[in-house]
C-alpha cells in the first residue's frame, strides 16, 4: 500500500474502514438519530464549543460556502484575510455570492500579520465580517488565530468565519475560548476518514446574523439543518457510511477524554518531519517555527529540480504519494502531509526516500563534503 | 440483517462494500482520473446520453440545486410541475434562489396530466424553464416523461430540468431520445451504493443557458466541474470511497452491455410487489398501472391502522424497515422500496409479514371470509 502523504485525503485506518462497512440504515430512524447525536456531541468536545455543530455531505468547500451564505447578504463588506490558495478560495466564494470583498493578501509562505488585520479593520469600518484561514494547506502555515481573533472580536466586534479544514482535529483550536463564530472542518484531514463530510460550528451571534442574511441557500441552509438535527436527522439524505466512519473515529480520538494527546502527537510528528527535511538541507516555506503547520509541511524544491520529477520518482520508486505546490508556490515546492493516521515510520520512509532521490535528480546539499 | 425496504437508502451488496474498502488515493492523480473517466463514461451509457455528466459529493437535493442555479437567473419565470413532496422541493429551491415560480401541482397520488402542462405553457408564455419529477418517491408515481418532454421541448421549446433521483438506474430514461436538458440521479437509489453522490447530465442547451444564468453558485458550479472533469478531477475533494463503490456498481449494472436487464428486473419485482399488496386487499396510491413506480410502492393504510404502529411492528417483529408517508400522504400510507439490491425473497418477507401483522393491528381484508 502506498504511503499516502498528502494533506488530504489521508489514510483511513482499518477499524474506520470496518466501521464504514456496516449495512445502510434508515436515516430517519432511531439508530441514526442516536449516532448523529453522538457525533455532534463528540464534535463539540473536539471543537471545544457549546455552539451548534452540523455535518454536511460535501467537501470542505461546501462548508466554506455554508459559512458565507448563512451569515451574509449581497453587498455586505467582508475582509478576506488570505495567505494562500484556500484563503483565496474563501474570498472567491464570498464574491460569487455578491459580497463586497476587501482582500488582505499576504505573500504565499507568509503568515497573517495580526497588526495588518487591525489596520485593515481601522481603515475599513464598513466591514461586518472577517474570513480567515487557520491552517493554510497550500503553504503549511498556521496563522496565530489566538492573536487574530481577539482583534476581530474583542477590538472591532466583527463576525469571524474560520476555515479550519486542515487544522481542526489535529491542532488546538478552542472555538469558544477564542469566540469564533463559524468554524469549519473536513473529514479527510485529521479525522482519519475519507473525504465527503464537512463539519461546521455556528455561534449564537452567527445565528443572529443568519436571521437577516439574504444570500440564497438551500442545500447548505443551516436553518434547515437545525430543524432536522433537532429531530436527530439531517435535512437531506446523509452519506451514511461516512457517518459510520466519523462516529467511530471520533470515539477513538476522544478515548482519553479530550484531544490533548492528538494535538501532542501532531506537534511531535510535525517537528520530526521538519527536522528531518532540514537535516537534508531543504528550506521550509514556514521559516518561523511558530507558524509552521503541524499537519502539512511545504519545502522548497532544490534549484534545478522539477516538482514533477521528484513526485514521480517518490511515487514510482518509493511508493510515496506527496503533494505538489499550489497557487503561487506551484512548481516551487513539494508538500508532505502528516495528519491523522500517520506514524514516525511513515515519515522515516519519506526522509529516506528523499535522501536517495534528491541526489539522483542532481541535488547537492549545501555544505555537503 | 434488517430487510431495508426504504426508497433510499437501499441495501449495498457485499462486493460494493468491498470495493469501497480500498485505501484512499490522490484525487489529483492518474489512478483517480482513470476511475472518474470510467464512471462518467458508464453513467453516459446508463443515462443514454452524450451530454456531459458530473458527479457531486452531495445528496440528490444538492444536484437539484445545481440544476437550477446553473441554468437560471433571479426573476426567471419557471413552471414547476409537482406531484408530491420532491416536486415541491424542486419548486422551493427555485424560489429560494429568486426564480418566479408558477407551481402546477397535482394532488398527491396523481400523476402529471400532460394536457395540463400544455395548457399551463400556453397560458404562461413567460416561462423559460420547466421543472419536473420523473419518479415521485413520496407517492410511488412515475410520470409519463416520454409524453411530457415532447410538449415542453418540441411544442414550446423550453428548457427542461428533470429530477430522476429515484428512477434513473432502475427505470428506462433515455435522456437524449427525450431531449432532456438537465437530469439528476442519486447514488443511494437503484445504483446499489450508499448515499453521498449525486449525478447530473447537462445538455448543450443547458450550457448555453448557463452562460447567462445569474444565480450565484460555487460548490455546485458546473463551469468549475467542467474545468476539472476535463483533467480527470473534481473541482473539490470528492468522496473517494463512494466513488469506488459507484465505479464498481456501474460495471456490474452494465455487465450485459446496457441497462435493459436492470430495467426488466425492476419492472418485474415492482409488479410482484404490487400484486402481492393487492392480494392482501390493500389499495395502492398508484391506481393506474401505467403510473405505478417500478422503484417504490405506496399503499394506503387500512382504516384505523396508524402508520407508526405498522412500521414499528414490521421493524420490531419482522426486522423489516419500510417507509412512512410524506407530505400530504403522511399518516395515510406506507411505502415499500424495491430498487437496486433487492430480491423476490425480500418482497416475499414483506408480504408474509404484512399478512400476519395487519390482522394483529385489527385489519380485516375486504371480502375475507
Amino acid at each position: 500500500m502506498a504511503n499516502l502523504r498528502l494533506p488530504g485525503p489521508t489514510p483511513v485506518p482499518p477499524d474506520v474502514v470496518e466501521a464504514m462497512s456496516k449495512q445502510m440504515i434508515d436515516h430517519r430512524g432511531a439508530e441514526f438519530a442516536e449516532m448523529l447525536r453522538r457525533i455532534t456531541a463528540n464534535l463539540q468536545r473536539a471543537f471545544l464549543t457549546k455552539n451548534d455543530i452540523f455535518v454536511f455531505t460535501s467537501s470542505g468547500t461546501g462548508a466554506m460556502e455554508a459559512a458565507i451564505v448563512n451569515t451574509l447578504s449581497p453587498g455586505d463588506r467582508v475582509l478576506a484575510v488570505t495567505v494562500g490558495n484556500f484563503g483565496d478560495r474563501f474570498a472567491r466564494i464570498a464574491t460569487a455570492y455578491g459580497a463586497d470583498v476587501n482582500v488582505l493578501k499576504f505573500p504565499d509562505g507568509e503568515a497573517v500579520d495580526p497588526e495588518r488585520v487591525r489596520q485593515a479593520l481601522k481603515d475599513d469600518p464598513a466591514v461586518t465580517t472577517v474570513l480567515v484561514t487557520h491552517n493554510e494547506t497550500s503553504t503549511g502555515i498556521t496563522n496565530e488565530l489566538g492573536v487574530i481573533a481577539p482583534i476581530v472580536k474583542g477590538e472591532f466586534d466583527k463576525l469571524i468565519l474560520v476555515d479550519a479544514i486542515s487544522s481542526l482535529g489535529s491542532i488546538n483550536l478552542p472555538v469558544d475560548a477564542w469566540d469564533l463564530d463559524v468554524v469549519i472542518a473536513g473529514s479527510q484531514k485529521g479525522w482519519m476518514c475519507p473525504p465527503g463530510l464537512a463539519m461546521i460550528s455556528f455561534s449564537e451571534r452567527a445565528w443572529k446574523a443568519s436571521e437577516t442574511a439574504k444570500m440564497p441557500r438551500f442545500y447548505f441552509s443551516l436553518a434547515e439543518a437545525k430543524k432536522s438535527f433537532g429531530l436527530g436527522q439531517t435535512p437531506w439524505t446523509p452519506a451514511i457510511s461516512l457517518m459510520y466512519g466519523l462516529d467511530h473515529a471520533l470515539q477513538q480520538m476522544l478515548a482519553q477524554g479530550d484531544m490533548e494527546s492528538v494535538y501532542a502527537f501532531h506537534q511531535k510528528i510535525a517537528r520530526y518531519t521538519r527536522d528531518g527535511l532540514k537535516a537534508l538541507g531543504l528550506k521550509l516555506v514556514a521559516t518561523e517555527e511558530k507558524y509552521a503547520s503541524n499537519t502539512v509541511t511545504a519545502a522548497y524544491l532544490p534549484e534545478g529540480i522539477k516538482d514533477e520529477d521528484l513526485l514521480n520518482m517518490l511515487r514510482d520508486d518509493y511508493d510515496i504519494i506527496a503533494a505538489e505546490g499550489r497557487g503561487l508556490l506551484a512548481g516551487r515546492v513539494f508538500r508532505i502531509g502528516h495528519m491523522g493516521y500517520v506514524s514516525t515510520e511513515d515519515i522515516d520512509d519519506v526522509l529516506a526516500a528523499l535522501k536517495e532521490a534528491l541526489p539522483k535528480l542532481g541535488y547537492q546539499p549545501a555544505g555537503a563534503a
